[in-house]
């Protein structure tokens, strides 16, 4: 059991939620955890065997009754129910499990949640069986944090690189990079004990090689960030270009050949201007400009400003072309006002992609002409009318999002903004510790670096937490899991 | 096993589905069933022990893994997941199933349904795992048909009116008419079989008594289809007065009392001007005819055939009188339009309320002035503003859906179109065997009419079935149960 205070979740009280998605459906599943699981159950739950004899991980067939409202009888049915148990340390939890797999409608799941909830569970809170399947050592707060993406994925690489941190490869990294700090540190405390002494057994020369070591590992580490960010939350693509070059054809045909992503939860909130497709397991966020205002180059005009919003945010900006045109000066104008927006907000990774459209028809404008104002982008040349060159164009979108290489399941990649943040004054400590070495500070100074960043990095993964930094993850789950 | 022939359903493939509903949770479950689930479910589901050899009716934990598209790896590991086996003929089909517990998110509920759908299941048509528990003999049609009510209820008496039925009360009534019935055939098959001979062995007169007895029975039971179908469907109450009597505010008042219901599921195709209301178990669908048109009675407006169409299609017509003013022209205006149009439409049960509103404020409107119009329907004081009678005039409105009797669990309603129908011809039937018993005709006659009810009968039941009622009743289920 780790030992955190949490005063915001009770951990002595059991919890129950629905567990299966709100709405309706065949089946809908209630889950309980806590001492008093199989007890309260028991309760409202009537089983050849009682519920107390029952074994554990096996399924029960049974019915719910309550206490009637007909002083003829006792007790009322409720509904047909398979009960399984998972007895501690042996569940999600490792607490005492009891799940109700019942009739999948709302009131029937509603109803024997209230029947729960009045024999003495409290209302689960978001992710609260995760927080207690972290609680009890079960998994690491790197891996509890990957259950709420492992559920929000829509496509294959997002959920891959959920998994992956499910699974414990980005705990791993964290931990090498502890353990190193940790093995640094023990030289020096080595020396900070006969430091009255002044004996220095350490090899300073040796500690700034590990420590030179590890703030390396850590920078390659935040570099993942970029893609790891794209392949969690998706890549926005935001499709620009002057009237009539086709970016809504180009919008639809892309809609037509790949998987658009339905959101079939009522209540979420999407920018409506937005849709969303799976190309080759990657999600892309795409923005038809032409959708909020069709003049991206008059900056005068109304809506511009959302229009610019949208650029600065994106992660690929495709700028669309006609190719039965000559190029002109609308296009460099806005090629211009494009790349200069980029350039103030200080984008670091600069995401043009040029399609060169409309190659059914005769073809006006050349790759030489465009290249003096589009510089090295990669270009493309497609027709949305007839479907060409759709293959090269997700391939250089793919290409930019997963670099050259291919994504690989168990490379532990910086995906949340909690990590990265963590690492980044991690890393701040280790580069004041290193300066301190350089400048032949005494053991004592680097310490309280070390010591920071060792914290910084424990917090990934939940070796030093608060209820703070518990609230804020724990929070983003959905009831029930 | 039943002896159907349905083209549309393939009873020999293997069939899967999402059983829980649309939508992220905490989990979902996929539910696969028929001779070949648990051999395909064992080609992507990694255990310890091998899933032919699992236990039926047992959890194991266990990895779903796909064929790698990285050449260097056999498999690739999906989701970590909870598998129980349920094998024939204990399963809810009765053949083997096995439900897979994963990560509730999108993505991985259908990535795994594919997975086992390339291994050779058939995706299942909506309520078709219920079918095959039909087909197999594990419920008879009307118990199938209520699995779909259970999931659909709203409040705790339609729950109940479906959970009824889904045990076999209803089935039971048929089958005890039906067993009358052939009870008169063989009587009259005897006389058949000795027709050549002359000879009257039946007692007709006491055949003419068993007729009468099952015509009675089947009377009764028809009449109680309007509580059964409000009972399923819930009551539609419009609300109906002159502008400013506080229709608005007596909606409001209600939906502040009561439990309103929150339909959960996106794309959920509802009149966006009715209400949902669980008052006391029982589900009101409110229309304030206000939020329709401020002129219910003004018959040249526009937009009064709309309201008029509400009206004719209440189960309640409520109507709310100012008693803060005096009874006027308008009033009376009103009530005899609504009056006329409800006999027009012929409505059986003239479903009328009154309430008496602003009884805060100074009366000046007598129950006396009003019955001259009104006549003997019922009638409340109320206080929309201060909350006041709402006990009465619920009682009101629950004493007219329910009658004065309380709703007893076990006592069989008929609740749906199809099951009337098909009583109502069965009822033709036997009053045409009847008429010619009378008449003295032969028992060939009165065999045919007799046959003929004894098949509708059946159809209810699904002793006697079609293809079509089979698609009819199957199709209103949701995918997965």
């Amino acid at each position: 059991m780790r030992n955190v205070e949490i005063n915001m979740y009770n951990q002595e009280d059991s919890i129950v939620a629905i567990s299966t998605p709100p709405g309706s459906g065949g089946i809908a599943v209630i889950r309980v955890s806590g001492s008093s699981a199989i007890s309260i159950v028991d309760q409202i739950f009537q089983v050849k065997v009682g519920l107390l004899q029952a074994e554990s991980h096996k399924a029960y067939w049974g019915k719910i009754v309550a206490p009637s409202q007909n002083t003829n009888k006792k007790v009322e049915f409720l509904d047909e129910v398979i009960v399984t148990l998972f007895r501690a340390p042996k569940s999600y939890t490792r607490e005492d499990v009891v799940e109700i797999s019942c009739h999948g409608g709302q009131f029937i799941s509603h109803r024997i949640l209230e029947l729960v909830a009045e024999r003495g569970a409290r209302l689960a809170q978001p992710g609260e069986f995760t927080l207690r399947a972290f609680l009890s050592g079960r998994l690491d707060l790197s891996q509890a944090e990957a259950v709420a993406d492992l559920i929000r994925a829509k496509t294959e690489l997002s959920f891959k690189s959920a998994l992956s941190q499910f699974q414990g490869a980005f705990s791993r990294q964290v931990k090498e990079i502890r353990q190193s700090l940790i093995e640094i540190c023990s030289l020096l405390e080595l020396e900070l004990d006969f430091a009255e002494e002044d004996v220095e057994f350490v090899d300073r020369s040796e500690v700034e090689k590990k420590l030179r070591k590890t703030i390396d590992d850590i920078e390659i580490f935040l570099s993942t960030y970029e893609r790891g960010k794209i392949l969690r939350e998706g890549a926005k693509l935001v499709i620009v270009g002057k009237p009539n070059v086709g970016k809504s054809s180009l919008l639809n045909a892309l809609l037509k050949e790949e998987r658009a992503i339905v959101t079939e939860i009522a209540g979420t909130t999407r920018d409506i201007l937005e849709e969303q497709l799976d190309i080759r397991g990657v999600l892309f966020r795409v923005v038809d400009t032409a959708g909020i205002r069709e003049s991206t180059y008059k900056i005068e005009q109304e809506g511009v400003l959302r229009t610019m919003k949208q650029i600065e945010n994106a992660d690929i900006v495709l700028f669309v072309f006609d190719g039965s045109e000559p190029f002109n000066k609308q296009d460099v104008e806005l090629i211009k006002q494009i790349f200069t927006l980029r350039k103030q907000t200080g984008v670091i990774k600069n995401g043009f992609v040029g399609a060169i459209n409309k190659i059914d028809l005769e073809v006006k404008l050349t790759r030489d002409e465009l290249r003096k104002q589009f510089g090295n982008y990669p270009l493309v040349e497609i027709s949305a009318k007839e479907h060409l060159g759709f293959r090269q164009l997700e391939e250089l979108l793919i290409k930019f999002v997963l670099g050259n290489e291919t994504f690989a399941q168990d490379e532990p990649l910086v995906t949340s903004i909690r990590q990265r943040q963590s690492l980044l004054v991690a890393l701040e400590s280790l580069n004041t510790a290193s300066s301190s070495l350089i400048q032949g500070f005494s053991s004592e100074f680097l310490a309280v670096d070390l010591r920071a960043a060792l914290d910084h990095l424990g917090e990934i993964i939940g070796e030093v937490t608060t209820e703070d930094i518990l609230g804020n993850i724990f929070s983003k789950f959905c009831i029930g899991k």
